[in-house]
């Protein structure tokens, strides 16, 4: 399963609005046979790309999946007709398909006499590849992440402003690869009038990777028609509101969108109700005066504070990523 | 190693001034046929209190110690003759005696025809069990730790000032075992006023522990004689001086001191360059607000941060500790 959500993680963002799920062939003997990854829209799913690539080792043999295989017609065939027709002994998947629709497939390999194993790995997978996909079919909204890169005291900037760099290469490439795979990057108007940012998905080495987010602008200013995140990198979004809620009905028909701040409009969906996990950088540096990662989010007392868990520790190059979930 | 290191840990803070050290013989199969720990002074080192559990089973076996074997009669007789007359074949040791009087263990047991093997596990041991012992014996000076407990965006309260409790049980369970093998514990005046804490260590019950570290209140200002940090239940230091070296010069005795703040005390010992390392227990919490952890560290532009460097991020319970030590 391990190498299946490896190959669901490489497509993650290239899918919409198909899942990206991660499939391997096992061969009779156990041995790995093939390995696929959701193509874009139209292209074959994971599995039927798997048992292409394993061939007659397919018959006899195991498909290890992320999401139980799709027992409908849409712009391909059904994957439980192709696992069938490779003679496929034993399915193992992670996640079942929410989507009534597509759902099935479990059932109906079991009925044609294949070992159909569930739940394996769930949790990697669904806190994984397939974290906003099933909310977004859970909710029908967006999953919203907010990510935000501070010292380990908790500061996004030195007293004078300066905050280049507080983390460092490495964590910086990996919000690129976030932004890479997202469908939108969110800020305020604030941030627009501070820093002027191209807010693209860039590679080390400055070039512009294939798939670049839509860049949203939330406030009722006007930013000025020179701004660089109004540039032809990408295709921008301004709305104009102060209501969290507002914005990511805009953008209900995304599935992966990204809050990069500043600190009032972080606040200000954070105090909302609408961020679904958050992203914390934190690196081993102190920096200590006013400038704070994020100012206000609605608490006076300790028994209001927001109150989330864990999921995940991660050393990105010197720094730390904290990954947060709704408690 | 792992197992020696394990055996150290146990009796941290109770060994001063001797280091504390763990030692596990093996028999001559590579079966464990004893473990020990430094006693108290006066007790027997590690070496000897495992060989005597091993008994005749240590012939021809091999001793592993987290510290180079001492050859020279203190209050006990030196670990070399204990190994030698024990007839152990191997000795498998991770870090050297640096102090002089004690060193050479190697180069007798080498010379008397022991297999001697050095910096086996020696960062473990190194960061781990020794590191204040050692530091105390290359500086002269106590190792000092500042600890601190925020939520995720480094706020040490609410905005009101209530703070029972940001951490979890199992994060304040370990500040107690940290005070119980502390040799002092540092606040300045203004946690007294604020708070009349007792800088006791307690068990989850809230039963005081066997060692109790010294307490040591820094500022001007006098404190009440009714202050709960005068009572009997440690003895107290009252250092009336605002300069943070004063402070670890009247400490140079201890090897262990903890700084549990305020943000006043803790931003002039950072500033004056007296940590040596840095324990934050992050909550998965948001406060927002005026109330951060640490103030001023005087720091205004990026290129002044203080840089340190993650050498340990852990989860205790659902908390996280992260450790800093200087870059
Ligand atoms: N550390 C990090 O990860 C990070 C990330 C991004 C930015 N930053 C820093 O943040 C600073 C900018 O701070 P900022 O707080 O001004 O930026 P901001 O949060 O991007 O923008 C604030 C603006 O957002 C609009 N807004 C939208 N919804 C709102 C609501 N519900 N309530 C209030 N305002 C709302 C308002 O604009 P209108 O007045 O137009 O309505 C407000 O002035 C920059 O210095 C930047 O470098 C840091
Ligand atoms: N989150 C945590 O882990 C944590 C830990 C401890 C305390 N706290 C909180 O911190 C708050 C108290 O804050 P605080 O900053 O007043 O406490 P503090 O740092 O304990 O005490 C400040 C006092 O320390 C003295 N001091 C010693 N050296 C100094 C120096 N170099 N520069 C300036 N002052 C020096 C001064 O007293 P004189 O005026 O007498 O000279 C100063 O007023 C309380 O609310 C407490 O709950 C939080």
């Amino acid at each position: 399963m391990a190498a299946a959500v490896e190959q669901a993680e490489k497509v993650k963002g290239t899918t919409y609005p198909n899942p990206p799920v991660g499939a391997v062939i096992l061969d009779a003997d156990g041995e790995i046979a093939g390995v696929g990854a959701t193509e874009p829209p139209g292209g074959p799913h994971a599995e039927v790309l798997a048992l292409r690539r394993a061939g007659e080792r397919a018959a006899g043999g195991t498909a290890v999946v992320t999401l139980e295989p799709c027992n409908h017609v849409g712009r391909t065939p059904p994957c439980v007709d192709a696992l069938l027709a490779a003679q496929i002994a034993n399915v193992v998947f992670a996640v079942a398909d929410p989507n009534p629709v597509a759902a099935g497939g479990a059932a109906r390999l079991a009925r044609a006499g294949v070992a159909v194993t569930a739940g394996v790995g769930a949790d990697a997978v669904s806190g994984g590849p397939l974290r906003e996909w099933l909310h977004k079919q859970r909710t029908g909204m967006p999953h919203v992440t907010w990510k935000f890169a501070a010292s380990v005291d908790g500061r996004s900037a030195a007293a004078d402003g300066t905050s280049r760099w507080i983390t460092g290469e490495a964590a910086r490439a990996d919000v690129h690869r976030r932004r890479a795979i997202a469908d939108a990057i969110v800020v305020g108007t604030g941030t627009v009038f501070a820093d002027d940012p191209a807010l693209t998905a860039r590679r080390p080495d400055g070039s512009l990777t294939e798939h670049q987010p839509l860049r949203v602008v939330v406030g009722m200013r006007e930013i000025s028609p020179d701004a660089t995140v109004l540039n032809d990198d990408s295709r921008t979004m301004v709305i104009r509101t102060r209501d969290p809620h507002e914005v990511v009905q805009a953008l209900s028909d995304r599935t992966d969108v990204l809050v990069e701040g500043g600190p009032t409009l972080a606040g200000a969906f954070l105090r909302a109700g609408v961020i679904d996990r958050i992203l914390a950088y934190v690196a081993p540096i102190l920096l200590g005066g006013p400038i704070t990662a994020i100012d206000d989010v609605g608490v006076t007392s300790i028994g209001q504070a927001h109150r989330w868990r864990f999921d995940g520790v991660h050393p990105v190059g010197p720094d730390v990523l904290l990954s947060l979930v709704r408690a």
